[in-house]
C-alpha cells in the first residue's frame, strides 16, 4: 500500500494540484493540445513562399508548396512583381467547387515582360530518398498513403515514388485548359467546397490558404454556368496580390503553422480521429485527409 | 476489307449521321447520361417529406428521408404547423462546417403546443431484410459500405445491419446537446463545407437539401467562436418553413430527383469515377460518397 503513495503524489502533482507550475492535464481535443503546445511546435510561415492576397473586404493569406510546383511558383511570383494581379477579377464561385480569378474575357489579355503563359504541368514530383512526411494512418480511398510535409496535405504513391498536393479545402491551384501546360498562373483557383480529390495529378496545385478562407467562400456564387458570373458587376476585384517578403515587416501577418513532425500535431490527428469530451457518442477511429485543418494562430507577441 | 464497311457503316449510323432519329454517342460525362435519361429514371420528390425553408433571398428545398428519423420527422412537421419556424434566425455559419438555426438566446422560448422539445435520439436504423440500397463500388473511410437509398447518401454495416444517414454536403440534422435525446428539431443545421463524415451516428440525420445550398453557403460566417454570430443584427431571418404537401399546388417548386436503382444512375456514378472528356488526364478510378451530387432537375413541363 505504501508503495502507492508516491505515484498517487505523481498523479496529483501532475494534475497541477500543488505544483509550483500547473501542468495541465492529459490532452483531449484539439484545443487542449495547442494549449499545451510549446513555442518550437510552431513554425511562421515562408515569406518568400507567402502571398497575401489583398481583398476589399480584408486578407487571404496563402503560402506556398515550394517543392511541389517550383516553375509555377516562380512565374507566380514574377507576376506578383508584374503587377499582374491588381485589379484581377474573381470571376467565377461555383458552389461546393472553387472560386478562380483571372483576366476577364471581356478586356483584351495584360502584357507581360517577364513572366510566362505557359509552364509545364506540374502535377506530381518525385520523391527523392530524403523526403520524410508524416503519413496518416488511415487508409485513403483516392491514393495509396496520405498525410503532411510541412503543413500541406499531400498523398503519395510507393510504387512509383511519385507525391502530390491534395485538393483538400483551400487548396489553391493553377487553372488550366484542355493542354496540360496551358496553365501558368494568370488564372488560379481556390476549393471552397467538399475535396475535389478527383481533380488531383490532374492539375497543378501550389498550395494552400492558412487565413481568409470565409473571404472567399462566402462570396456569392456566379449565376452562370460552372459558376461563372454573367456580368462583370457580380465580379469582386483583387485589390493585389504580393509576396510577403517584399513587403516591409510592419505590413506582414504573423502567423505560425502548427509543425507537423511534432507529437502536438500527432495528438491534434489523434483526437480528431477520436474526438473525446461530452459530447461524441462514438468516435469515429478515423480522420480523412481533407477532415484536417492543420492548425494555425497568430505568432505570440515577443 | 469489305468487312469492315458494314460496322462503318453502323458506326455512322450511331453517330447520328443519315439516321432518322439521330441515336446519341455511349454517354461519356454526367451530362451525357442526363441527357439520354428517360422520364421513368426521375421521381417527384416527396410532398409529405419535403421542406421549404424560405429565405428573404430564395427558397430551400429540403426531402426528409423519414425511414431514417421518423420521430424527428414526425415532430419537424409539428412545429412546422404550429409556426415555429417563422421568423427563426440563422445563428450560425461556421466556415466550412455547418449553418445553424433555432430560437436566439436572447429571447424566451416559444411555447409549444403539440410539438416536443426532447426526441429519442435518431442515429441509425436496424435495417429490414427487405431493405435494398445501391452501394457504390469503392471502399470508405468511415464506414463499411456507403451507398444510396431513394437518392439519399448513406453507409451501413452488414454485421450490425445498420444503416444510417451521412454528413455529406446539404446533410439536414438536428442540433443537440451532450444530452443524446436534447435535441427535436427546435434546432436544426445544415452541412456547408468539406463532409464533416465524424459527426455520423452522433447526431440525428433527417434529409438533405435537394436545391438552393448557395442561400445557405454563402451567407456570411459568424464572427463568433464556432460561427455564430454575435450579434443579433448579423441573424438572417427564416419567413418560415413550411410542408410542400400543405401548399396549393402552384405554390409548390416541381423537382426531380434522379432515382437510384436505375442505370442511369449507375452510369453517373461510373462517369464520376472515372471522368471522360478532353480535360482529364487521370481518372481517379474512384469517387468518394460525399463528391457525388444527386441529380436533380425541374420537372418537365408536361
Amino acid at each position: 500500500m505504501r508503495a502507492a503513495i508516491p505515484s498517487v503524489l505523481a498523479c496529483l502533482l501532475l494534475a497541477g494540484i500543488g505544483a509550483a507550475t500547473p501542468v495541465a492535464a492529459k490532452p483531449e481535443t484539439v484545443a487542449d493540445w495547442l494549449v499545451q503546445s510549446s513555442a518550437t511546435d510552431w513554425r511562421d510561415l515562408d515569406l518568400e513562399n507567402t502571398l497575401y492576397l489583398e481583398l476589399p473586404t480584408g486578407r487571404v493569406v496563402i503560402e506556398l508548396a515550394s517543392e511541389f510546383a517550383p516553375e509555377h511558383i516562380r512565374n507566380i511570383k514574377a507576376l506578383v512583381r508584374e503587377g499582374f494581379y491588381r485589379q484581377l477579377p474573381i470571376v467565377r464561385a461555383q458552389d461546393n467547387y472553387v472560386v478562380q480569378w483571372n483576366e476577364p474575357s471581356e478586356a483584351p489579355p495584360k502584357t507581360l515582360t517577364k513572366a510566362s503563359r505557359s509552364i509545364a504541368a506540374e502535377f506530381s514530383v518525385t520523391l527523392p530518398s530524403y523526403f520524410t512526411f508524416t503519413p496518416l494512418p488511415d487508409r485513403d480511398g483516392y491514393a495509396p498513403k496520405t498525410g503532411h510535409v510541412n503543413g500541406f496535405a499531400m498523398a503519395m504513391d510507393p510504387d512509383s515514388k511519385q507525391g502530390w498536393l491534395t485538393h483538400c479545402y483551400g487548396a489553391v491551384g493553377i487553372a488550366r485548359g484542355n493542354a496540360i501546360d496551358s496553365g501558368s498562373g494568370t488564372a488560379m483557383y481556390v476549393v471552397t467546397g467538399h475535396a475535389p480529390r478527383h481533380l488531383d495529378r490532374n492539375i497543378t496545385l501550389v498550395g494552400t490558404v492558412r487565413q481568409g478562407m470565409p473571404l472567399l467562400s462566402s462570396l456569392p456564387r456566379g449565376e452562370g454556368a460552372m459558376g461563372y458570373y454573367t456580368s462583370a458587376d457580380h465580379y469582386t476585384f483583387i485589390t493585389d496580390i504580393r509576396l510577403a517578403a517584399d513587403l516591409p515587416p510592419a505590413e506582414r501577418s504573423t502567423l505560425q503553422v502548427l509543425r507537423i513532425d511534432t507529437p502536438t500535431f500527432q495528438g491534434v490527428v489523434e483526437a480528431l480521429r477520436n474526438r473525446g469530451g461530452d459530447w461524441y457518442q462514438r468516435p469515429a477511429g478515423y480522420i480523412e485527409l481533407c477532415n484536417i485543418a492543420v492548425p494555425v494562430r497568430e505568432a505570440p507577441q515577443s
